[in-house]
């Protein structure tokens, strides 16, 4: 019962309710029934339930609650699958760091902490086999938006290890994030000659919706069946069950809450097109680095921790500024408007907290401190030329990043922060390493 | 000469060149013709001329620089239009605060701060007077990333006092910060009787693909030949000049750097659609008010100073919320991840920041702050009962902002805590008062 509170223990163990039983819960207003989930997090009085829809649902205990079971948690199945290598096909290694993606291991019988071996993801995804050998390693089990530059790292690494005992890589994550960490590791696994790519999922595998099957045998059939090399994002590209895009690992935002489609390629097209059902994959992108496994990985997995993305909005107060530069920052990636400016001109007397945002980065500037300016539109270039304000900026240093995305800069400027000198990182901002930058 | 050193007015004196003059800079590696343009902000020894193109380009003075003129500035027009009232026709206000959109105005005279009148703008834009009486006034001369919450109370209040002499208003206004201001005003103008558009321009009105003219009669007509009342967008639909949309005030945003159909709607579709050469105007939405001149504006024209919109990424330093509590800040809007989560989940070693985050914003939400959570994904609803996270969000207080976009939550926190009660607050703010929310 791990979790919850002694109370509610007891309440349970004297109505033989386990984990993965489906029970009954009676409010003074209404009534649900799910399937008992586990509380890892949170407070301990709050009874977690998967309700029919999938979703979770969480409810308050207290004492005028009628708790009843409805049926007897699943038992486990002991016998695993027995898992034969085939010579004949590739080698895929799938990597797990959490989210919804395996979402479906055994709710039923309990065991959402169950290992996450090979035999555990083609239970669930049959298909898989089919193309490839399938090997396996959980690396974390977190929501990705808990994800941090340490945990990159720690892919990062995982990855350079176990390139040179397969064909192709899948890293399973939850997709608030993933499209940080696609341009983190792009950015971290320089020359690497096998296809790396990130898979998501945005209904977990237990809802009739989900998305989970498709883009990961999307994936395997990716790396089966082409010669791409390098970090890709597959994802469904329409909310049918046709097809998955392939995105730049640095130009794909997640851009709706919900939706299957939500990975969306920023300011470049998507690399191709892996059809579901059929035997079909389009490049639409020919610019892509080949498959090469005699390729050395040249990791470079160090990052800045003092970098920070700031967003503008009317009203921005300058002494938000003042903290990054009071805790030493070493590099800003602005979030401003239109083709990159910031509020920095006084008009009036109103606008002399603008002026203020121009004095302090020119301080910071002067101090060594890289600053960077994207836009918020998040689509189209910046371009500090065309206004006064651009060229103002311009004039203190500050660099304007090209049609990089708020997100894809910061990710960039924290990575040349802790692997380049600071006169280099200047240099290589605006210079396109991974294709994060489109002439 | 105003806002060049005294080297460079003796150097353009010498060569008998006037703000307007056509003028040709010749440095060791290129040549550049332009119009001489007035320098009002930054560096002094910063020459700045108008390109062919349209672009304003500035080329730092030194010794070794050629300048010669070309061609005199044209004189100033000394005549100016007549206008005639004619009571057949409604009135149209226009109210101009800055942008590109009347920045035709007189270069080539040196006039670029002529004054705003009603025969400059028809000069301008001859149709307009077609289907209206034309009335202006000058608000102020601003890029619109300069802009505050000070300038659009500003705005209110002059829409308020103009709006008993006229048919509907028309705010020029910079294309940066416009969605903002957008919002803003629809709360701030209650029950409003007449239509308040908002146009703005991409290109300058001296570009060949200007979009000024057709925005801004677009916007014309849509006042003069519907019964629409309220606060709306006008601006390109589409990349051709075929139709404008107008979008909702709360529910649009800029979407690119530069394209003219930058503005496009977020998560509920636009108001209408005005053909720009056709005689032809649809409403795509009929939830709309209708126009009444008797009705009386409910002007609410507060906001509270500190109110941020917080985006989060991956490796967010917990210090940034640490210090927003130490400014006793009364209203946060958080730009989280997916379904609005941010990080506040401790797994390992590197998450106990994470779990930081969650206890400062216990705190500032014990002490009154009104914490509210939106997604950096822009489209799509937030929900916070999805995951643990979401549900842990809750129990501190924290608000999901619904299908309100980021931008549009701040706007509203901000007026309403500057207008309401904090427990009225709570409850207004998920509620929909002028369109923001999608039932």
């Amino acid at each position: 019962m791990p979790g919850y509170s002694e109370k509610l223990k007891k309440i349970f163990e004297k109505n033989k309710i386990d984990i993965g039983s489906k029970i009954r819960i009676t409010t003074s207003s209404r009534t649900y029934e799910g399937i008992l989930m586990p509380r890892t997090e949170g407070k301990d009085d709050i009874i977690v339930i998967k309700l029919k829809n999938g979703y979770n649902f969480g409810i308050k205990y207290d004492e005028s609650i009628k708790i009843e079971k409805i049926e007897d948690a699943l038992k486990k199945q002991e016998k695993k699958l027995q898992l034969k290598f085939d010579k004949n096909k590739p080698t895929v290694y799938i990597l797990h760091t959490g989210g919804t993606i395996a979402s479906k291991v055994d709710y039923r019988t309990g065991g959402v902490e169950a290992s996450f071996g090979p035999e555990d993801l083609i239970e669930m995804f049959p298909e898989i086999n089919d193309y490839a050998n399938i090997k396996s390693k959980l690396i974390r089990r977190m929501f990705s938006e808990d994800m941090r530059f340490e945990h990159h790292q720690i892919m990062a690494r995982e990855i350079a290890k176990v390139s040179k005992e397969c064909d192709g890589i899948i890293i399973t994550h939850g997709t608030d994030t993933l499209h940080y960490t696609s341009a983190s590791l792009a950015f971290m696994l320089g020359n690497i000659g096998i296809p790396v790519i990130l898979v998501g999922s945005q209904r977990s595998s237990d809802r009739p919706s989900t998305d989970a099957a498709m883009n990961l045998i999307c994936a395997v059939k990716f790396i089966v069946k082409t010669n791409f090399a390098g970090v890709g994002v597959c994802m469904h590209a329409t909310s049918n069950d046709d097809y998955c895009y392939i995105n730049h690992p640095c130009k794909v935002r997640k851009m709706h809450t919900s939706r299957r489609d939500a990975f969306q390629p920023i300011n470049a097209d998507p690399i191709a097109k892996v059809w579901f059902k059929e035997d079909k994959i389009e490049f639409i992108r020919k610019d892509y680095d080949k498959k090469d496994k005699n390729r050395k990985i040249d990791l470079k997995d160090g990052y800045e921790d003092k970098v920070a993305l700031v967003k503008f909005y009317p009203g921005f107060d300058e002494k938000i500024l003042e903290f990054y530069e009071k805790q030493n920052y070493k590099g800003i990636v602005l979030e401003g408007y239109g083709l990159g400016q910031i509020p920095i001109n006084e008009i009036d007397e109103f606008t002399k907290h603008n002026k203020n945002n121009f004095n302090i980065l020119k301080r910071m500037a002067e101090k060594g401190c890289i600053i960077a300016a994207t836009s918020q539109t998040i689509f189209g270039r910046v371009n500090l030329n065309v206004y006064s304000t651009g060229r103002d900026m311009q004039s203190i240093g500050i660099i304007g990043c090209e049609d990089m995305h708020p997100e894809t800069a910061f990710v960039k400027l924290k990575w040349l922060l802790g692997n380049f000198k600071p006169e280099q990182v200047k240099e290589l901002l605006v210079k396109n390493l991974r294709g994060e930058i489109t002439e």
